[in-house]
């Protein structure tokens, strides 16, 4: 439904491979690659200078990725991109530089194959790309949201998908991904399904945080759960209760903000306030309603908040076995839609990475000099600026139900 | 400095008329006209509708100017556009059709003319596209920030600068614009330097709105104040002590949020909790340092608040009599670069229009219907889901000199 069916022009389009519907993966309309690839083949010159600047900021220069990594992304099908965000060199502070990859992700079983199977399938896939980030020099990696599973919510059905719920600390995917952590000595952002053993059982959506020594630092759970479209989350589970940690990780204070928690400008604040200089935003989102707000949000919070962000898409289209509708007024169907993919990373100073496919598997990376976050501070800064005592009270006043809007009329 | 010189290809440039530097405009650099100039020609068919799609957001069928209004714009050689934002029909509420309109405009004389010939015939020009607005159907004007005189902050001299600061209630300005608006029947919003006589004759960077009878409804002032390159302001005047005022007009409620007040997304917010449907972002902007940002945060600020932004934006470049620095490092110069225009209007949803150009006067008309507002925010539900009580709650502790931000290391 969400995907536009396009013909007749030659590199931008990539065919999806088209499978039968109980296959798990619908047959995908034809979808257009992206933006970045259309501007690179139609604009020249000083032209798409000037339009790269306008739309994405300052070039980066693109990041040497080593040929193993590159051997393995092809072998896999996926699309590797490397860039270098850089900083002014100070006097006092050496360079910071971080290596920061996301991956997206298709499902690999069809989703009518045991849950066991479907999540080993995924972790071997998205494994494999780990690896190649490692290979590539990655310090950090943040996977989508919900990777291990897909994203099934759509359906309002509880089994087989809350099958897919796992202990965050000692669960089979935290258990896979520390063992490449410790073995790369790298950090792992991990956006699972979480089943709160210790807590009545309770499902949440959350995201496991691993060190480069394979131990789990800590949990990041969602704090905005949306109620739109497809998108019917809070059947299955509730906001966060555990606030907005940051962690301290061997190559900088990182935090994530899952999905929907994108469109809350304060909780992108919060994280930051609380010393965050990389907030990764593992996603899930599909269709017209939501693209054209992707590249705004995500690049808006490093904007305002002087950090970097990680906004990473699923990628695809899940086909599910039993029909549901989507309250739209439309027939009931089997797919969620075409997931854009269009991962990106944005900087401080506004400009951000160019964005994975719309249309296939990808692992980004980026080289950043974390020195840029104070740089920007000290430059624009709306941190000093920001007035947050005189918000505090005014949202205070505004959050109780008699307030009374400051509206003022022609007298 | 900050123009980027460009040459040699066709119909994506625009001259600007070169003048003595003494002149009051500078021999300005060759500037780019714009992106969606450049997609327009370049782009064609589905690819062209996909990449406006994913960057703009929906199409928006243009609107109709009536040929007087077009008359006018051609003698005043400005541009004008129109476009229509419509929402879904709906059974108990008519549409709520406004028409908005905003000017973006270069000075009229050199720098060192008299401050009043200087302001009169500012007066005139923007008068002149005043009219044009009402005649093609505006309710609701508003122009760019301190309209009435150069952006002659970078200086940091006071006079003859300060001498352009006059009264919200009755100066020169809004007794000249009150005519216009009972005249055609339309609210105008004024920013100016305000010169508080009321109140030990201090300054203020100000928003006056005048109803459509040509009553002072009321003003709002700068809540943040830039110190950014040659933003120089806070060596003028302060952050605003008024709040959020909302204003209501015959044609919906409207805020002003002024310039720098964009970077701060809890600004925008506690306009929009106040009620505002549509919020004016009357501004002044140059260069490579904030173009990258200028279609990211007022239209973050619709997605985020339901609501309408108008972005707004001084035109062209202008030159001082006495040299001065930019806090750069580089040598004295006369300019403060060129202002990029590029007005646009971005609704709830997250579409917008294109932008208005980087290189002349302009005027944007778009037919708003308020009732997407409301509809946005049912469907998106960012106002229901946003954690209001929380957020004043961790924002009063976060404000705290003593606050231990969360953080949370591997034990």
């Amino acid at each position: 439904m969400l995907g536009l069916m396009l013909t007749n022009y030659d590199i931008l389009i990539v065919g999806l491979s088209f499978q039968a519907p109980d296959s798990g993966r619908m047959a995908a309309p034809v979808e257009f690659e992206g933006v970045e690839t259309s501007l690179k083949a139609r604009l020249q010159g000083k032209e798409y200078d000037e339009v790269r600047r306008i739309l994405y900021g300052r070039a980066y220069p693109e990041l040497q990725i080593s040929s193993d990594a590159r051997q393995m992304a092809e072998k896999g099908g996926y699309e590797v991109q490397g860039y270098e965000i850089s900083a002014q060199p100070e006097q006092l502070r050496a360079p910071r530089k971080v290596r920061v990859a996301c991956i997206q992700n298709s499902i690999v079983l069809p989703t009518t194959a045991p849950v066991e199977e479907q999540r080993n399938a995924i972790h071997r896939k998205v494994g494999g790309m780990v690896e190649a980030a490692a290979l590539a020099g990655a310090n950090i990696v943040c996977m989508q949201e919900t990777f291990t599973m897909p994203f099934a919510f759509c359906t309002r059905e509880r089994l087989p998908w809350t099958e897919f719920a796992e202990s965050a600390e000692h669960g089979p995917t935290t258990k896979y991904f520390s063992e490449l952590a410790a073995k790369y000595g790298i950090v792992i952002i991990l956006p699972i399904l979480e089943r709160d053993e210790s807590k009545d059982d309770v499902i949440w959506n959350a995201a496991v945080v691993i060190s480069h020594t394979g131990k789990v630092i800590g949990k990041s759970r969602k704090n905005h759960i949306p109620r739109v479209g497809d998108f019917n989350e809070a059947t299955y589970y509730m906001e966060s209760t555990i606030g907005h940690p940051v962690f301290q990780t061997a190559f900088g204070k990182i935090a994530i903000n899952i999905c929907y928690g994108r469109h809350h400008p304060q909780n992108w604040m919060m994280f930051a306030l609380n010393g965050a200089e990389i907030i990764f935003n593992p996603s899930a989102t599909t269709g017209d309603l939501s693209e054209p707000l992707w590249g705004i949000e995500a690049r808006n919070a490093a904007i305002a908040n002087h950090c970097f962000t990680v906004a990473i898409n699923r990628v695809g289209t899940e086909h599910f076995p039993h029909e549901f509708t989507s309250g739209n007024g439309l027939p009931a169907h089997h797919d969620f839609g075409h997931f854009y993919g269009s991962s990106y990373i944005a900087a401080p100073d506004g400009s951000r990475t160019p964005a994975l496919p719309r249309t296939k598997d990808g692992l980004l990376i980026a080289e950043l000099d974390l020195n840029l976050c104070r740089q920007t501070k000290d430059t624009w800064g709306f941190r000093m600026t920001q007035r947050l005592d005189m918000y505090a009270k005014l949202f205070e006043k505004a959050a109780c139900p008699d307030y009374k809007p400051d509206i003022r009329k022609e007298t």
